[in-house]
């Protein structure tokens, strides 16, 4: 980029100090109004214009929230991060705020990014998501008073109230119950669960949202469930070994935990059992499979408005207003399609 | 954020002017020891650090570079910008580079984001995707003397040589071709391609990768090869309507531009049709879709070095490198996969 004039060379072509240049931009009634019109002119003529730089180290202000960007997965979920960041890069663009991106191998790289912008100053608040149980990334945060929110509820923390902790998160355990209860409704009475894994947070909530649909529409012992729950590694191939180890019948429709595993399941399970997926992607949507939708959008303005309120581009200071909402739980939706593949 | 220490702050806590810890910083050979020892002292106990948008001033470098982020698509071959993206974060990143996303609602508006941007010495350069015939956006680039670099040929300019116009692209008459001799190789005959409308000079150069393989593969004449040839919106449903209005036994296999377009090929064809894609996304790789893959991390690789060289982080002035290549073009790969639905 061809070098932007400074005010050392406002100073040169007007014939006078740096110092006048800075004091007809920053107290003009000190300067004679001769010099002050000779200034302004050969600032006109440079087209200078004070630094955005200059004013980020003037207010300590960088209009940037900080992310950072996942590893790409092949898994067909994988997108959702994407479609979060696109809803949060618009909105921010909205408050005039912009985004800027970082990746981290893990964790403890990802606080050592951390702490480099927040030492110069880079951006005003970090954005985080994928949170998990004993997360070191908002214990660093806090203990250094750098503002956050986090896509994820503080899995494991005693207080999911905790002022300092500003969360926004998709109520998984609502949306898989809600999946579950249409199955059943639709006839089904044996819906299997396809989940990830315990203890990921995300995973066991999505879980109990099926075990308390299928233990409030259904008599099915708690045993009986324990023979229809499986647990796998997310990805189109595991849905299918997992579908294809349960006993032919002794399941007649199956809810998972995400779209890559949903359509494992469908390849597995054949035309006729229905299958619900997790996530929405644009995969449910070219193949016709039913899936819980997470409102993104929703999640994004939820996420800015925590850190500076219904409106603004200024983080709040959230200790000092105890009785602000520190958080916010948003229900997703399940979008029923006909299936446009056996 | 707690307000980070400043100089002023350090100079109090020293019992220094500002200058003083200025000089202790910038000259401290010209500071007396016994009083440099108390400024370090000063700047240890505050964890003072100079900042970066102190020394992005001083420089004139933002180390940042900017790029848009495109709406959401519901398409599946979406994801091909998004995962450019991760490619050019992780790369940037290896070179100490940040990446700023920004958002745009029409070139003119994206235009008006670079000024913007270019007027705060926000960020070094640009990166563009997209690029289409008569892109007003690297007219105003060039003509404002901005650094940038396209992914996506200059479509429509004379001269693709153009020092001031990188760019790195994807060889897709190549991919398209090899899709096409495949498919003939295998035993086709008569190759269906599902492109997109003309104009497209992305999608105009898959087309005729098509053609010329059709024309050395075969003995089908112009007129027989414009009955195979087909352009529609991207889209599944569209795909499956463009196949579904070919007659029956009229093709033995299609070629498709993308991934989406590939989908619902399939989805009309039935099983016995063979059909390649475009894009290797997720989703070809979920139902064993065969498709063209576009070596991303090879074009952010490219990208980067056009600007900058094979490693650092300085924007080299390339009009006075005139024996240094301007653009690249990349070969992508075909990736052939047996299909896990009918």
């Amino acid at each position: 980029m061809a070098r932007l004039p400074t005010v050392t060379d406002v100073g040169r072509v007007a014939g006078v100090s740096r110092q006048t240049v800075s004091n007809v931009l920053n107290s003009p009634t000190i300067v004679k109004s001769e010099t002050r019109e000779k200034v302004q002119a050969a600032i006109a003529q440079l087209g200078y214009r004070p630094d955005a730089s200059a004013r980020r180290l003037r207010t300590r202000k960088s209009s940037t929230l900080g992310i950072r960007l996942d590893p790409m997965t092949n898994g067909i979920s994988g997108s959702v991060h994407d479609r979060f960041l696109h809803a949060l890069t618009e909105q921010a663009d909205e408050r005039g705020l912009r985004i800027m991106l970082f990746t981290a191998t893990d964790p403890n790289d990802e606080i050592r990014q951390f702490s480099r912008m927040r030492d110069g100053a880079d951006v005003d608040a970090f954005v985080l998501t994928s949170t998990f149980y004993d997360d070191p990334r908002t214990e660093w945060l806090i203990a250094n008073d750098v503002p956050f929110v986090t896509f994820g509820r503080p899995w494991g923390i005693d207080d999911m109230n905790d002022p300092l902790h500003l969360w926004v998160d998709v109520d998984g355990w609502s949306g898989v119950r809600e999946a579950t209860a249409h199955l059943l409704a639709e006839g089904a009475t044996r819906v299997a669960f396809l989940g990830w894994p315990s203890h990921s947070g995300t995973g066991d909530d999505r879980r109990r949202g099926w075990r308390d649909a299928m233990t409030a529409g259904t008599s099915l012992t708690p045993a009986q469930l324990d023979e229809l729950e499986m647990a796998t590694e997310d990805g189109v191939s595991q849905g299918r070994d997992a579908i294809r180890s349960l006993a032919p019948g002794s399941f007649d429709a199956v809810v998972c935990v995400s779209d890559s595993l949903a359509l494992g399941a469908i390849l597995a399970a054949g035309a006729d059992i229905p299958v619900i997926g997790y996530d929405n992607t644009p995969v449910a949507n070219a193949i016709g499979l039913s899936s819980v939708e997470q409102p993104l959008a929703e999640v994004a303005a939820g996420a800015l408005e925590l850190l500076m309120g219904p409106r603004g581009a200024e983080i709040l200071d959230r200790t000092t207003t105890p009785d602000e909402p520190k958080h916010r739980l948003v229900k997703p939706h399940l979008v029923v399609r006909t299936r446009q593949l056996s």
